[in-house]
């Protein structure tokens, strides 16, 4: 990977937004299992036991900040993580998470 | 990088408490003022504009989300991202946000 220079003040702005997003239990659960197959809403709603107007709700948002994108198929939608770096930096946080118990 | 499995509900609520404590943009800036080498308070403060005491807060907070870590050297604690998957995860974050751009 390139050598990472700090992103600009705006940038800045934007991934802190981006993180406050994230820093929500339910939007998480609905990335994670976003991450190996696209997912339609209803599908994500029986999984993981939500509202779909709670899911659509959460989705929107995931999509304004261009964590999930959305490709329709027939006549659903289906949800999938936008690009690689977020699902990479899923799987490192999660490991991240993962590895504090390791210390314990 | 193996197959992720989605985190427990425990370790999703610290990875949401991990992410909303990302979502500010003064500990973003010194998160990727520590990116490169470590770094001391005096240095952060210095070169980002800041109070000592506002840096030394945001490190405990950081530190206590294992997010950066300090190693004593004479008589200074010099601050570095507390592992691959944090410095990781930040590279990803600021490639998403920079390829937003790239979209427009």
């Amino acid at each position: 990977m390139s050598r990472l220079s700090p992103p600009s003040p705006a940038d800045t702005i934007v991934l802190a937004e981006t993180f406050r997003l994230l820093g929500d239990p339910t939007r998480l659960r609905i990335l994670f299992f976003c991450l190996d197959a696209p997912r339609s809403v209803g599908d994500i709603a029986q999984s993981l036991e939500l509202s779909q107007p709670l899911v659509s709700h959460h989705l929107r948002l995931l999509r304004g900040a261009r964590l999930v994108r959305g490709h329709r198929q027939a006549r659903q939608v289906f949800y999938e993580l936008a690009d690689k770096h977020v699902s990479g930096m899923l799987a490192d946080m999660a490991h991240h998470v993962a590895e504090e118990h390791a210390d314990e």
